[in-house]
């Protein structure tokens, strides 16, 4: 006769395979939806979605989580694990009355629509009274999503960053604002601006998709448990361990983009194909953040897409892929070239050193949004005025400005943390793997097999089993720590601009 | 309130968009599916074609047909259609014990297996006792499935052919037998052997995917409503009439396959992108048999894609994409070689003279093990006793022989005949419209326009509404006859065989 627990898993396992079968969905609308293919595909998500939600919130899924608190030796470790993960996804859906969700879900719907026709009119104010309702939405939500936080906005933060509060973001944001300042004083008093002339040479696609395909398989990233196809813009989504698909997009004057861009999504790609596959049909399969997801991206877009000593392996194979279009540059003009920074107007276009800058003017409006006393017709003007206090810069409009990204239309406030998070989580387990192993060496032989096994064995294996924070003690031993960021940074560009010792 | 009508065919939407996910999935996993997410892949399909068994064959649905059947008026025109194939659908899995069908099910799951293996053995031997419990799961199954029909055999016949039975068909395969032979021998004595060298010079993969792109786009496959993958065998799958999706296959020496094959698969595409908006969510929006279904792709593959006309117009634009390779071949040559006939052992690689004995063999060993006392032992050697009688050939062994398709291992017994079906519908359907039409002038001058939406106006719109009988009756003003397809292969053959008139 199945257990309680194997009951529990049996509809766990349920709802894992509803949730694979709507990524498939999804990824499939970005990469080979037929334009006349969109109002069905509409349809079946909605019906999907809803079968999904249903089992996630509905009658047994509450039944388990009543026996289980009241016969809590009735799971062992791994069912405790998941049960966690599931109550606390419980909680966050069943307590808001449903007609209330039902008009957020239809004002976020509409509000992504909007958004792109505010985009195009070049106008916040088509968008402000969607937002205002996101808002409003959210700020009565919070009360039945609270769970001990000390302020508003920490319940949006824990959504993504579990645990995540902004008395831990507040002196993180602040350190890094002072240290990106004095690394960008050093390089622009005592370094070399290097030359980039040669950054924006025609390289055809196909040549860049041959290049992405070689290097993020020496990444780790295996085509057994995946694949790459195109899509607008670059997204990793995982059926399954066995099945971890990536997109990238191609510019033949940017190869920077194609190569940086497939190089970060294989690092979601590789994560996600390395789970404990005793995880696999359960939450545990995943990351336990969004700010570590995105850690194993950068940890490859940044701490060893732009790593010195990886170009000195790379560069070789890239000019051979690329032909005679770069013979003219070596290796050591090539590199300082492929690490210029500047401030742009898009976050999405930043390069590392200035990106956090992007994530502290959001940072710093969502938290008044919510814990202060702005409102939403106020942020285009602090959007303005902290482009120009932190970047130097000012949006011409609000496309190239507070409209840039979806994440507020699409309800995600709170969301946009976790991408700098990333960044800082992503340095902390460099420098831990630093010490274990010869990594200028290894990066420097082309053989990455050690990096991608330490990788593996110390943060993919665990998946969500571990609180983030747990995580990183285990892996570092110690808490989160915005200066192994700083370290690197400063390090690198010094290097890169040539600044004297 | 919601009608009686509202809800049956609300259920019935449920149904269908889980047709279109599971649609979607098998088209994933033959196009897109990574090596490592294979059994993943297997418990998602079992997880979502059950949820999808329980909707069609569940106490909801029973409950609407009794319903139904008493107060028949509660139902408008569209509503009775669809009634008509839901119940048939659920009379044809209601009855059945859930256990036999569980064991018939698993019998079919691993005689797949066992024929890629007696394939590579080349020994039938091996899938000989799946067959033959396979043959015995469907004996035991056609009581329940019986509603009236003359013979065994012909209860199968239906599954796949609405009305079909062996008292038509043993006069049509007849008719043919006689009249291929008729023309075998006239192409033999009085025809000139055309040149076929050039058929397998190189052409580059990316040459014939632009060449087949084109040339489906122009026969009104469109691409708003569809999109062309690579995949092992090529296949058409249809989501809904906005997502109607091909793929295809290239080998550099054999351009006629990618050509001919991609063609073929545009013309199933096509159907399915033209349905009754009225039939979206419902299963009017299919055709109305394997056989018409496969009239469509055979119209654009044979009575198109092998037409003088057709070339008259296409060669010079085939010449144009494939640059000089075919520079010293001039347009009648190049048909000549195109139309070579000539008897092969596999099935799938026939010209359309000779595929119909293929299927004979194959409807006679059939309607032998069902309506006759052939037993499943038997079959390898009336097989090769067949093909040298009816192709004049014998397989060297069971995998170019009896083994070669995958139908039978995989419990489509009766299926073989809607091929054949296929061919004859088209050349009705062509004949017709060649009545109605300047086809030759249409096909010649390069805009097909006109075939399209005659096609769409007198097949595809309507769907799976009316029957198989309902339609050829409705379109030819007479019941399916074999004379227009020996008419048309005969006129065809002995033009390119250039036999004096």
């Amino acid at each position: 006769m199945a257990t309680q627990e194997q009951d529990f898993l049996a509809l766990v396992k349920q709802i894992n395979l509803l949730d694979m079968n709507l990524t498939l969905i999804d990824w499939d609308s970005h990469t080979n939806l037929p334009q006349d293919g969109a109002s069905f595909r509409g349809e079946l998500t909605g019906y999907i979605s809803g079968q999904e939600l249903a089992l996630r919130t509905g009658t047994a899924m509450g039944q388990f989580l009543d026996y289980f608190a009241a016969h809590p030796t009735a799971l062992d470790e791994k069912g405790q694990q998941v049960l966690r993960l599931v109550k606390k996804d419980y909680d966050l859906n069943h307590d808001i009355p449903a007609e209330d969700y039902a008009a957020y879900q239809q004002v976020v719907s509409d509000a992504q629509q909007v958004w792109e026709q505010a985009r195009v009119a070049q106008d916040f104010s088509l968008l402000q009274p969607y937002l205002e309702k996101i808002v409003a939405f959210k700020k009565q939500f919070i009360p039945y999503w609270k769970r001990g936080q000390a302020t508003d906005y920490d319940v949006l933060l824990d959504q993504f960053e579990p645990g995540m509060t902004v008395v831990q973001l507040d002196p993180i944001m602040a350190t890094l604002k002072a240290g990106i300042q004095k690394i960008q004083r050093t390089l622009a008093t005592r370094g070399t601006q290097p030359r980039t002339d040669f950054m924006s040479r025609a390289v055809p696609e196909a040549v860049q998709e041959r290049l992405v395909r070689a290097t993020v398989s020496r990444l780790g990233y295996d085509f057994k448990k995946g694949n790459l196809s195109r899509s607008t813009h670059p997204f990793t989504v995982a059926l399954n361990r066995g099945d971890a698909r990536i997109t990238n997009r191609y510019g033949v004057h940017d190869f920077q983009m194609a190569l940086l861009g497939g190089i970060h999504e294989a690092g979601h790609g590789l994560y996600m194909q390395n789970f404990n596959p005793d995880y696999d049909y359960t939450p545990l399969a995943d990351a336990p953040s969004m700010g570590l997801h995105e850690s194993q991206s950068l940890f490859n877009e940044i701490f060893i897409g732009r790593n010195a000593a990886f170009w000195q392996g790379e560069y070789g194979r890239f000019q051979q892929t690329t032909g005679d279009i770069f013979a003219d540059i070596d290796e050591a003009t090539f590199y300082q070239g492929f690490m210029a920074t500047k401030p742009t107007m898009i976050r999405t276009e930043a390069d590392p050193l200035t990106y956090p800058l992007h994530i502290v003017v959001r940072y710093e409006l969502e938290k008044a949004l919510f814990n202060g006393d702005t409102t939403v017709a106020e942020l285009p003007a602090l959007w303005r005025q902290k482009y120009q206090e932190y970047l130097g810069i000012t949006p011409a409009n609000d496309t190239e400005g507070i409209l840039q990204d979806i994440h507020w239309a699409g309800g995600d406030l709170g969301y946009f943390p976790t991408y700098l998070l990333g960044q800082i989580y992503a340095a902390q387990f460099y420098h831990t793997m630093s010490q274990a192993l010869p990594v200028t060496d290894i990066l420097a032989s082309g053989d990455y097999s050690q990096i991608t096994q330490w990788r593996k064995d110390n943060i993919h294996w665990f998946g969500a089993s571990l609180t983030p924070q747990a995580l990183i003690k285990q892996v570092s031993g110690e808490a989160l720590n915005p200066q192994y960021w700083l370290d690197w940074m400063t390090a690198t560009f010094e290097n890169a601009y040539q600044v004297p010792k």
